[in-house]
């Protein structure tokens, strides 16, 4: 019987590892990897400390940093249930077939973005391919980029790289965007913008680096292709959370909602911090500080048991 | 006119100004220095991605990131008064007597720990004295500690201590603890703790490192020796925010109540983050993340305007 089992191996899973270690509960972490979205970031900018670093870099530490204390890993496990137990302790099950048992649990397996599923994007996240304009936007200085999506975080991402890049496409494949009116109007209003409807992505280029996209107007068929340097991905995001359901609930978006200050969903016993939760800003740092709060408030829990 | 004002140079301050700067804001960071209490720490192992460094390395870290990027610095200054002007935004005077004026602000200025003025304290803050347990506690594996204090705070470091620690002992100048009476008979159960109420503490002394301390029996006026390795002091924050008066809610800690996900204050326009908060954890990962938090609601406030 473990205090805590930790769900997740990105900065908000980890970090909640060390704090938990470092208050000697017993702890387990079990992920998939320790590579997850950081780990395929081309160059983090943002996370104090460092003033650059790749993101398979950064996780290497996180990584490192971790095994540094006494804290069981299982690696290569995805969670495929948790039950409550009368005693209120919890069974969680990997679809690897094992089952570990704990007194509270952590779920930081964060959310990731929605794929387009066009030939190239796997090829080249993070070099060039971005799903996080607050993350990337200034790599991309100077540069001719591309937003896919037509939702309000499509449209914004598109002010906020109007700082940055010299011309900026964004396509949708609808015939008009989703996103509020207000917001829409100020993207029309800005004059490297160029609106491209009715597109579907059809394949991203390069050798190296994102050099050009192909997309095909939906309306003649045509096939039509752009010079970009960067292309951001902004058609929301994936809820892989069915292991918690009944035990937690979830926002309109599937993200698991917490009280902000405990940390503590629904249940009694589980907590959730990072990508995965309620919190809006999906973000290294702001993961890595919710996993210290969710670890110490689950170590305030436990004393209490 | 700037967009916003932050105010403080410890983590929380640091982190806001850094997803300020790269969310292209105009921006000004204001503070007295940029050491605090994490440039005091001897030795950080629990923040991610560096396995050990000292605080003062890891506050030079921070600042070289900050100046980065496009921000402007005023070391050296203390905010002394902070007005609401008719048109929302804001005036912000130091004690220097210099004028500044934003549309929003970010206080971040900390909560300094309450000091026992007693000799030799300040001289080995981070050197064997320390006002953090989850900080610091395993730094002083196998070693004899002392802990000042009578209060909850101070009780449940003696009890996270005995984790670590061959020797614990717990002064305090009253009679009796004011901490519950659950968590005094959980320290009284530990065999390795010895409680010395009615003790006020004298002297801290050593060569590089703390080596021990000196006490007075109240009740007998006699002067006692102890032999230790750390200090904990744990009685209470010192709450320095009167430039917020009105501006600001507090609660019975002196802390900023604010919206723990937007890090709104009462006044629209007034973001706080970090250890000024009344987020439970005075920890640097989890004042970062905060930080990082108040900057992106803030920027979302001031596209609003």
């Amino acid at each position: 019987m473990y205090d805590i089992v930790i769900v997740g191996g990105g900065p908000a899973g980890i970090t909640a590892g060390i704090y938990a270690a470092r208050k000697k509960l017993n702890a387990l972490l079990v992920c998939k990897d320790f590579i997850g979205q950081v780990g395929q970031a081309f160059f983090v900018e943002n996370y104090p400390g460092f003033e650059g670093i790749s993101g398979q870099e950064l996780m290497k530490k996180f990584k490192n940093h971790l095994k540094k204390f006494e804290i069981d890993i299982k690696e290569g496990e995805k969670v495929e249930n948790i039950f409550k137990k009368e005693d209120g302790s919890f069974e969680i099950i990997t679809f690897e077939k094992n089952k570990y048992y704990s007194r509270a649990v952590i779920v930081a397996s964060g959310i990731p973005p929605k794929s387009l599923n066009a030939p190239g994007e796997k090829e080249f996240i993070g070099k060039g391919v971005s799903y996080c304009t607050t993350c990337d936007a200034p790599l991309f200085n100077g540069k001719d980029v591309a937003v896919i999506g037509g939702g309000n975080s499509a449209l914004e991402a598109v002010i906020e790289l109007s700082k940055y890049c010299s011309k900026i496409y964004i396509l949708d494949n609808k015939k008009d965007f989703k996103a509020d009116e207000i917001i829409i109007q100020k993207v029309k209003k800005i004059k490297k913008v160029q609106i491209l409807l009715n597109s579907g992505i059809e394949e991203i280029k390069g050798k190296k680096f994102v050099e050009s996209m192909t997309y095909k107007d939906l309306e003649t068929g045509r096939l039509e292709s752009l010079s970009v340097q960067g292309i951001f991905i902004q058609i929301g995001m994936v809820s892989a959370t069915i292991f918690l359901k009944g035990l937690v609930d979830f926002n309109e978006k599937g993200e698991i909602k917490i009280d902000p200050i405990t940390h503590q969903t629904k249940t009694e016993g589980i907590f959730a911090a990072g990508d995965i939760t309620n919190i809006p800003s999906k973000q290294i740092i702001i993961a890595a500080g919710e996993g210290a709060k969710a670890a110490l408030s689950a170590y305030s829990y436990i004393k209490s048991l």
